[in-house]
């Protein structure tokens, strides 16, 4: 996820004690080392010769030398350098490409204009004035392959790395994954790429993506918590992440869309309506996870306060304002009307709100949320609903997203939102689905419609197509018939590791268990 | 100094003891910290804007902030970086171009495609992830200017440098100094630019360039040690360099023209007939300075191994054969004829090495190295002297650099030396001279044949139009009449502080001790 919202002299409202508890919640990171499985002399696919295992190769002036970890990994890393030939009478000056997938190679990140930083793009230039000597990069990194140019050394001698050493970092705990396999083979590897994306996102937080942006964003933390909660089952981790945005708020009590937690804790300037209503659903579904009486008295206030404040962006029409509609985000579809999707995700989070005033023991406020429920759901019925023609229409358009959000919300009936999906496919084609994370929420769609073969069916077609397409982890944006697509102006600088595409995990343990077999 | 000379399978032949002693000489670095005087927002002269004192500036992607030191300095540095505007979400990228002269930031470095290692050029990328924090560089920079461009941020904030601290080293003690003047205010400005160079120059070792190539030359520690003798005085440290090329030498006894001291003493596989020789010249001078019994036990039977290897080099004809003269530098004129330069130093270097035979009470040895002088002395007034014509002949070639050493080794008279030297100006339009180096031999010619006016002429002329052009301290290569002379294929590549410029320290205080005044 990467927005720009900007708001001048933001002065957020940080809680102490809140973050005091998120700060007790931060795991330990389990570390684990890594070498390079294989290298090439040049780029692998553009004419690099792939080099016999073992072999140290002299590099001289205009050389690259692509080095394979053979998985994705999130940490820091080390070079071990020699030289060969006469005494290194000059430093060694190299540029360093640290990629997730091969395409990123390809890309000359000078090329790259688009909107998002290129800061983000993993590409140094160091010089190393002592060599032999080890190269100890500061910064981490996210990726499987690393790409040393010579840019010069010196004609009296040769560069050779000697070795490459990736101290890789995670809190997820392989030991607590549950002995499974997906009986389906395609699929088990779709849900096995799915548990590497979640493992190198599980950081100190939950991170959107280890490469960039690395923020928490509510969106990502929602299916992240998901799928944590069928697998790694770190639910401190959640917990922390819960405190961190409770703890971080707007002067108005809004939790924001995002949050920093470098050099400390502080709240992005950035709000979006569809995130905020996702704070209470992820308290809910933490606690049904986990009795955690201190985080409900703690932060379930806090999540109410999220669906009051949407609500007071409904209008006397009994329908979302223009606040809200344009600060919905739900997928990278920038013609899209959201309009029933906003109205949708309040009503979809209003149910959550209840069950968390009942926890909390506030059944009047319970009952206000559910009427206030009721009544949108209404409204949204009448006003997006086309019975005639069974179609979702917000704005003027129909689009897959509204009737997703529609089905989600409970404002259609199962046998309706099971006619409807008969049109999905029409549908994309006024602007297809851009990221996993939408494409998630169709599948839960397709779910609740009782549509499981077509779910199944699009969790294979759709994440494997990524597999298909070099994917080690998940990627943050991927339109299988537009593989160049990005929503940032250059494929360089999209995540290939992204949270919120991780959600075969949660999808094939909770919904299809009968696919698992024990390992 | 910078030279490829390569040996393949090089087996440098390195003595612990001597290095033992070598380490035991090295020498504390003094430290001091530094802040700019100025700052502009893009390049002065070339458009940028000198702001008011105490501003800090919000800068954005493609903005350049000029620092200005005020003067010279190598060491490490570390900067204090602020932000304006919402929370950094990306990293801050940054540009770092370190300079000793403006006239380097207006080349592209990537521009430069000369023979010398383009890593030499003092140009960074780096990512800041921690924003506010402070960038501590790892690596060591000669400079008074730092550019700091902005490669990006991110639309949500601009970048504020808020301060630069420069940890500055040097083994120069500046208490040491003698408290004079010089009498005359432009030689006076010689003087204190001469005395930086060196001082700018003294580290661990006496360095030949701190920007490039930081090793220890032979050639170069001749004139640092006369000039240091007439200024800081850190004896100790001209014994660590003698000390080192005795205990890192060739495997059949030569010292190497250079060599390395990181990771670990090495000499470089470069050997160079007119530095090789200047090894008995510098101990001898050295222990002129300062009775030093162990250093002449120890190297002094070294040194008179130079002068034997060097006579072996002598044809039947009596003249250094072709061995000798490919490998004599004197200058950095390609197609100079360096036979009577190579005879001549030779004659030059045994006359120290008679003093040194002496010391070491060799007295038969001392008598045949005077012996080979004068036979050496007598072929070259035969085969290079044109008496008729009064003129330096090598090679067919009449060029001043041969005058020049045949005057230095005592070959012609002073009256000779006085007349032939008349034709300087016009000797100099066959190929003018390149290095300070050259023109320090050339002024002590002057010297020798007693036209101490125009020696002065020449230190105020070729040193001052040096400061004119820009010098904080003195350049590895200058040619006043053609300022953008390089002998390396580019300027940007130039060393601007350069050990063996900073004679005019030895020349004014050591010749001219009636300029000086006590300050």
């Amino acid at each position: 996820m990467a927005l720009i919202h900007i708001i001048e002299k933001f002065q957020p409202r940080n809680d102490e004690a809140l973050l005091a508890k998120a700060e007790a919640a931060a795991p330990a990171l389990h570390h684990s080392t890594h070498h390079p499985k294989t290298a090439w002399l040049g780029l692998p696919g553009r004419g690099g010769r792939l080099l016999p295992a073992g072999t140290l190769t002299p590099l001289e002036k205009g050389d690259t030398l692509v080095l394979d970890l053979g998985d994705h990994y999130v940490g820091t890393c080390r070079l071990t350098l020699t030289t060969r030939g006469s005494h290194p009478d000059a430093p060694a000056w190299l540029r360093l490409r640290f990629a997730e997938i091969l395409d990123e190679l390809y890309e000359a990140p000078e090329d790259y204009h688009g909107w998002v930083s290129s800061s983000w793009i993993q590409d140094e230039r160091v010089h190393v004035d002592l060599l032999p000597g080890e190269l100890a990069l500061p910064r981490r990194y996210a990726f499987r392959y690393l790409a040393v140019e010579v840019l010069d050394t010196s004609p009296k001698y040769k560069l050779v790395v000697d070795e490459l050493t990736v101290d890789a970092t995670t809190s997820a705990d392989d030991d607590a994954l549950p002995q499974v396999r997906v009986t389906d083979p395609e699929l088990d590897r779709v849900y096995r790429v799915g548990l590497r994306t979640l493992r190198s996102c599980m950081q100190r937080e939950f991170e959107d993506g280890p490469k960039r942006d690395r923020r928490l964003w509510i969106g990502d933390l929602r299916l992240q918590a998901l799928s944590n909660a069928a697998s790694y089952r770190n639910m401190d981790l959640v917990r922390r992440c819960l405190y961190l945005f409770g703890g971080t708020r707007f002067p108005d009590g809004r939790v924001s869309a995002c949050l920093f937690t470098q050099p400390e804790p502080a709240a992005d300037d950035t709000w979006l309506f569809d995130y905020g209503l996702f704070y209470p659903v992820i308290l809910e579904e933490y606690l049904r996870e986990r009795p955690d009486p201190e985080a409900l008295a703690d932060l379930g206030p806090i999540a109410l306060e999220q669906l009051h404040y949407a609500l007071g962006l409904v209008g006397a029409d009994g329908v979302v304002n223009e606040t809200a509609t344009a600060n919905t985000f739900v997928d990278w579809q920038e013609t899209m009307d959201k309009t029933a999707c906003a109205q949708s995700i309040l009503i979809y989070a209003l149910g959550y709100g209840e069950a968390l005033a009942n926890r909390l023991r506030r059944a009047l406020e319970a009952g206000e949320l559910a009427a206030q429920r009721a009544a949108l759901a209404k409204t949204a019925r009448a006003r997006f609903w086309d019975p005639a023609r069974e179609r979702v229409v917000s704005g003027g358009q129909e689009n897959l997203a509204s009737l997703v959000w529609m089905i989600l919300a409970g404002v259609l009936t199962p046998q309706e939102a099971d006619r409807a999906l008969a049109q999905a496919d029409e549908l994309s084609k006024n602007g297809p689905m851009m990221t996993p994370y939408m494409h998630h929420y169709y599948i839960t769609a397709l779910l609740i419609a009782g549509r499981r073969e077509q779910a199944l069916g699009h969790i294979r077609y759709y994440w494997s197509s990524m597999i298909r397409a070099g994917a080690d982890t998940f990627w943050e944006a991927w339109i299988p018939e537009h593989p160049d697509a990005s929503p940032y102006g250059g494929r360089v600088i999209n995540s290939y590791c992204h949270a919120w595409s991780c959600t075969p995990v949660y999808l094939l343990h909770t919904h299809f268990p009968e696919l698992l077999a024990s390992i």
